[in-house]
């Protein structure tokens, strides 16, 4: 195992200030500079299973428009109408027969966002149909999800996504085994935060706290009640407890394996955080996908899918001693975020706390933060 | 007919920037620029029928009381009591005997403002009980409303509101004939628009988006789904359909007509926008008035009056289908305005949308906001 | 009597402009300045009664935490955990064995505030316990209330708080004969008043409204229906009406007589506002304590205590009377301030209202106010 955090000598160190995580003006550039600009997990690609079928999300401040073109392409367009701004769909999840039709003054546009019709566009010759076309976002599919990135030159997905993969577990294959691609959901549940997104971050970072407000998942992690969170090291997969029989609640036998599944990776559990809002989990019977949409300074939405194999999830066999196992700890989780959340504008706070040993990793994400909100926009 | 608008020649003309319809500085900038300068067409001359009857409404962010003088005359204060500015009426309407006491401190006022008493007054004989009298607005009836100015020195009312209509009409009498100021009320209908006022008028202005979203309004006046509003050209009104019999929701029979409704004004549509606030609609048996109250970036409260010829309105004979086809329309207009709201805030709305040859003439509404709000305050 | 107030030659005296009651950024500074620094009367020593009881407050935009130690001393503490800033105390009130232990990652802190235990801490063996150890308030009791300082160097309490007493009755003798610590408490009521806290102080000061809103107050002081305040002199108390038997909502018969009022004292009524924050009212047989709590430019918590002798509680005699005299007059006064509260935005009231001469005392309010602003932060 390499330790990655650099600090380990100095016993505490600090955290970002107060500020950080309340200040609406700093908000706003993380809006712009982060969700704005980086790949973000936008959508599962299910949920635009075929053409003209489509979602919308809030990406960065913005309504993102996700739908599939005839050729089967993930596409992506701000949900605006180029007339006059109407938004182009309201609702959250729907299907078009070829186009989407503006409700306001019947701007037309295909599903790879062309221009197509528009009462008068006869009478209209020079406009350029694919200039005045719905604004474009670059889309990528991976692992059964669509990933969007609202820059104009986005990112290297293989540096950033990739990366964040690699630097986590060593190498991309590890993940790759797990087929996440060919899951299929198995449950969603969705978590209104009143927490900044980074303290949800830096929670799934470290398992300082795991003793104390994680009885359930530390009798299946032993380890994790010694303080080291499995994000703490390179390549390493927390190991089931002696008596535990699968990644359950209660410790009981779980699903069925996924095929891919080393005998290495057997009975452990990987954590990957994909910056700056995606939390993989891994176990031999399923992945656990959490992802972040954050709304203010102290809200965050976090959508978390459990996924298992196709042929688990048709039989009907019961998946709940599966879920509820993350669903409590996502509420112990949340809820210690939330406490978080009332100190960052206090006198006492305005530098921060301090992370101590088991902690240190979290100041190179905070380093991270920084550096994006001081590149040039 | 004469065309307005001269940049006929270019296919798309730009709209104000998105910041314009969201900007919070920039609003409180138009409350006092506008609103709080401007003739602004406030209550109905009916609701301060007799002296001493009062209403108080919000005009430019400010709480205005107007009532009625024993001379017969409509005056209007700032609701505000000058000795420590408590609010002097709470309600929105009512009836006091001679004078307005303030609950806080006894502070009473006559109805042209005066300091008449106040607990201990003799003994302060040197205070001028006109200076410290309400302060007074600039006040004046036209069309049995009563429009009100809190600029100093108000801007002339023939050149601006009654400059609009005849910009509009191409003359006054037109109007005139009308006798709107002898009209009674026969319906009200009050809207909570979730949307900037500029969008209400845009689209008031336009009929670019008839065809898509008035089916009602279009089968009763077919030019409309051409896309050519009346505001497009001077003095035009929309003619009604061949089996039209009158401006209903079904197009059957209206009320008795106005008198003085000429033959060429017969079986016509005609629409008025007076500059900040109002829009008259004439059609040969009734007059319909809205009048806009601003109260956010994004929120605009909309009151519709529906007027008619006293005898009809006393008749007790069914309006319904005469105030449902403008009541749909409202309906519409302003569900498609709400629509656009969202955009305001949006990258890629950030130098705002486009106008079609058919809503060229919007863009010197908006040149004339620009002029407003860079005047010297 | 000595009158206090030295601009009584002139009949009309300036307020603060409005914006001093609603701008946020003043607001802002007032926290920082006035409730952040100065002694700010927070719980009644009875709340937190022996060691371990706690209880938590806002105070300057901060949450405190209240409790008493071991040796029977009142602490105050910054309600933040040291680490990673989670809110240790979520209740408003409770009770702990000997410690208070954060929920996030169990650091732990005696009631003296130190850090006495945190997982892995022997680790850590260079943190200081005292370092890390919860951030103080200064705390002092006095008159059975627990009084905070949130700054650094706390003012005198002897010239500040003590100083206000004695400014108001001449001498702190006269408030030390109702001996408050030994009164207990007969009746609470909290009041969520949608007004500046400044508009509630001022209203306190002085009684030029009485006449006006208070029917109940002024038949039993009748002097008060002439407009000035106890406030206006120095160590005057304003006395019963002939027929009054008690400080009773009808005037009927009181409580028993605190032993320590003397003949002079008995069947007035004094007042007295220790800024920022606290308004004392005296009466033979009871004493009404005031807090404010500022939560926003226009939202002021006020909490109104209701102490008589403990035999008098104990026995269940019927307080109400004596009760509802002042939750009346409390009613009254904070309607009136909301009431005032709206103006303070508007363009007439930008330069404030007057002050008439009985009123005149309050512009001495204005000007320490200002002056705590202006002092170097």
């Amino acid at each position: 195992m390499t330790v990655i955090a650099n600090q380990i000598s100095e016993s505490l160190v600090k955290t970002l200030p107060g500020s950080a995580y309340s200040d609406p003006d700093l908000f706003a550039r993380e809006q712009e500079l982060i969700f704005g600009q980086m790949w973000f997990c936008a959508v599962s690609s299910a949920e635009i299973g075929k053409a003209g079928s489509f979602r919308t999300v809030q990406i960065g401040g913005e309504s993102i428009l996700l739908t599939r073109s005839r050729t089967g392409d993930a596409r992506g367009f701000f949900n605006i109408c180029r007339h006059r701004g109407a938004k182009l769909c309201t609702e959250e999840a729907g299907e078009v027969a070829r186009s989407f039709q503006c409700p306001y003054h019947a701007w037309t546009y295909d599903l790879d966002g062309k221009l197509v019709a528009a009462p008068n566009l006869t009478k209209m010759p020079d406009i350029d149909r694919v200039e005045y076309g719905l604004r474009k976002v670059h889309v990528r599919e991976w692992l059964g999800y669509v990933w969007v990135s609202l820059a104009e030159r986005p990112p290297s997905f293989e540096d950033t996504v990739i990366g964040d993969v690699r630097t986590r577990l060593g190498d991309v294959e590890s993940l790759e085994r797990y087929g996440v691609e060919n899951l299929q959901l198995g449950k969603r549940i969705t978590y209104d935060v009143k927490a900044n997104w980074k303290l949800i971050i830096e929670n799934f970072m470290e398992c300082y706290h795991c003793a104390t407000i994680h009885p359930e998942l530390t009798e299946v992690l032993p380890e994790f009640a010694d303080g080291l969170a499995a994000q703490y090291f390179v390549g390493h997969g927390a190991l089931f407890g002696e008596d535990i029989k699968g990644f359950t609640v209660d410790g009981s036998e779980g699903l069925d394996k996924i095929p891919g599944v080393t005998e290495g990776q057997d009975r452990r559990y990987y954590a990957v955080t994909v910056r700056p809002q995606v939390f993989l989990n891994m176990v031999p019977d399923h992945v656990i996908v959490h992802r972040m949409y954050p709304l203010a300074p102290d809200r965050t939405i976090v959508e978390c899918d459990w996924l298992f194999l196709p042929e688990v999830v048709e039989s009907g066999v019961d998946l709940s001693k599966s879920v509820e196992l993350f669903h409590r700890v996502n509420q112990q989780d949340f809820e210690a975020c939330e406490r978080c959340q009332a100190a960052t504008d206090s006198r006492v706070y305005a530098d921060g706390g301090v992370l101590v040993p088991s902690e240190h990793h979290i100041a190179e994400f905070h380093n991270w933060v920084l550096d994006q909100l001081n590149r040039d926009a």
